[in-house]
């Protein structure tokens, strides 16, 4: 397995303290000073089980995404969800759409599930061509992406999910969508697959990427489908959504100065870090539409590129071990102006 | 499922603000300031990802206990831990030494186990007779216990577990014991399984009741078996274990003044609301030696009387969902004098 954040602790365990971490989608703005506050006023609320229903913290998501608070159930971070999801199917084999973020195929294995995957192609700047899609799909039963995908950073517009739903649901066939980096998308509001309200599909979020705190586990699926719902109830754990994460779910999806302050930044920075990145010879760079880069190296290996850049003091993700990816692959994170300088100079000594 | 702690939101979302709690066994004194004081230094490091090896917090766990930081695994609260260890064995059938948590035969089916329960007889006050426990076992491959037990306050010497256990290893069978509450027995450091380096046992514990923080979520095992250990890591999810639980295993179990003023409460208080509800008429007090006591109604059902007391604010555990307990018993938690004092009146009042 390899993780994200986990190299991160290692180099510093090996004494490389201030590197920059270019590997992990964060955003750069840091943790709202809102929540901060909320926590020193409720700190006393650990001294307490948090509510098994979570009824409060259901009901803020709801709010926030127009959704009824019984279609939504929370979890320790994403992850708790999606291995969830995965152990509460009755299906024998799924098709992950990638490449795409590794966890899927182990929720799923861990699950008992066979895995087929189904290839986006570079040819095609890795869009997803839904005919090609239905065309091998054959027996599996439920079908697996990320939108806005990490790691290529492509968005599948509302129309086209609602048409591969659709074509899904005439087969009695699932859609599992990981929309972890859809607030990075402008208008996302008007663009997620829960405005479809179609009972096969299951949509994952995370509180991680946009409001800068993994650290703090809270996820959430999203569903029309009431019985995955309840037999997911059946089979998780109780009180797996610790405190902190409780009140940051209340308090933070509530923080409009703090969501529209983030919007202004990716905006503003996805475009220029793209134009900066393009001018660069020898890498060629992917049109992103969340919060991070794919690159590709035209004349040096990623595992080779990421010692360098470490050298720099930066780190970025070597995306070889991605399905379908090669060993010409990194990713990078977008941050703000200052730091995406930094990183621009330092790849242009690099790959110079 | 009926949860702890549930009852208390119910309660609150239908006006009762003010309840006094003794259906949850939670260390009266609260959340120590050190931890509060830590929060705060390291806001900032919700921003990362935990350390997916938790190398920090594994070292901190394994010098508390006395053991390499290799045998340690850690948890999103016990309730992972027990999940994910019953997920990750190689077994048809396990028995329940009952009444006990209701949680490990939760766990069990999920996991797709069979499950049979070992009575412990209110004749016996509840004491494990290990030698009807082997009659009885045929083909189960594994017992598993909570010492001290919830809801008897019983506790089984290391003497007889070090006899269960090797009675066990010889029939190739596991013992998994819930040391939730092992710190509120006098010189635990000297009387935990730990000490038998047995590698059929599994220990699981919690931060959640000795640290008053049932809300951060914090848990984790200690195991000889190389094996299982490795099967959990296969299995589990990624950074299950948020950073403020993080940061309270470090910071809070060398808090050793935390540590001495909760022994000298729960010494002095425990013999004390023993003794004092000894006294009242109508109800048999069961001994015992962790922070709750169970009480038997005799002239009351548990449904009634807890419907009572909620009437006079408090609020008790209901033990009749229990296997092999019936609708005359309760539990109570221990707090502190003032509230243990208020306590006994009502009771007084109520069973009278």
């Amino acid at each position: 397995m390899d993780l994200h954040g986990g190299n991160i602790y290692r180099l510093k365990r090996e004494g490389k303290e201030d590197i920059l971490d270019y590997s992990s989608n964060i955003n750069p703005l840091g943790i709202p000073e809102s929540f901060k506050e909320a926590v020193m006023e409720n700190f006393s609320n650990v001294e307490k089980y948090p509510d098994p229903e979570y009824v409060a913290l259901r009901t803020a998501i709801g709010e926030y995404n127009e959704i009824p608070m019984e279609n939504v159930i929370v979890g320790n971070g994403a992850t708790e969800i999606l291995f969830l999801y995965m152990k509460s199917l009755n299906i024998k084999k799924a098709m992950i759409v990638a490449p795409t973020f590794a966890e899927y195929e182990r929720a799923l294995k861990v699950a008992g599930k066979e895995v087929e995957f189904f290839q986006l192609r570079e040819e095609e700047n890795f869009t997803l061509n839904i005919e090609r899609l239905l065309n091998e799909i054959k027996d599996c039963d439920l079908v697996v992406l990320c939108n806005p995908n990490n790691p290529t950073g492509q968005f599948i517009s509302l129309e086209k999910i609602d048409e591969l739903s659709k074509e899904l649901e005439k087969l009695d066939k699932k859609l599992f969508i990981d929309e972890a980096f859809i607030e990075f998308i402008k208008n996302w509001e008007n663009k997620t697959a829960k405005l479809l309200k179609r009972k096969n599909i299951f949509i994952l979020r995370a509180l991680t990427k946009f409001f800068a705190m993994p650290g703090i586990r809270l996820g959430y699926g999203l569903t029309y489908d009431k019985n995955i719902l309840e037999t997911m109830k059946r089979k998780r754990e109780p009180w797996s959504v610790n405190t902190f994460a409780e009140l940051a779910g209340i308090i933070m999806l509530n923080d409009n100065e703090y969501i529209l302050k983030t919007e202004a930044w990716i905006n503003e920075e996805k475009e220029w870090f793209f134009q900066e990145l393009n001018k660069i010879e020898n890498i060629k760079v992917f049109k992103s539409e969340s919060n991070f880069i794919l690159v590709k190296l035209l004349n040096e290996k990623a595992n080779i590129f990421r010692k360098k850049m470490i050298e720099e003091n930066i780190l970025v993700r070597d995306c070889s071990n991605f399905v379908f990816l090669n060993d010409s692959f990194i990713r990078l994170a977008i941050k703000d102006r200052e730091k995406n300088k930094r990183v621009i100079e330092k790849i242009e000594k690099v790959v110079r």
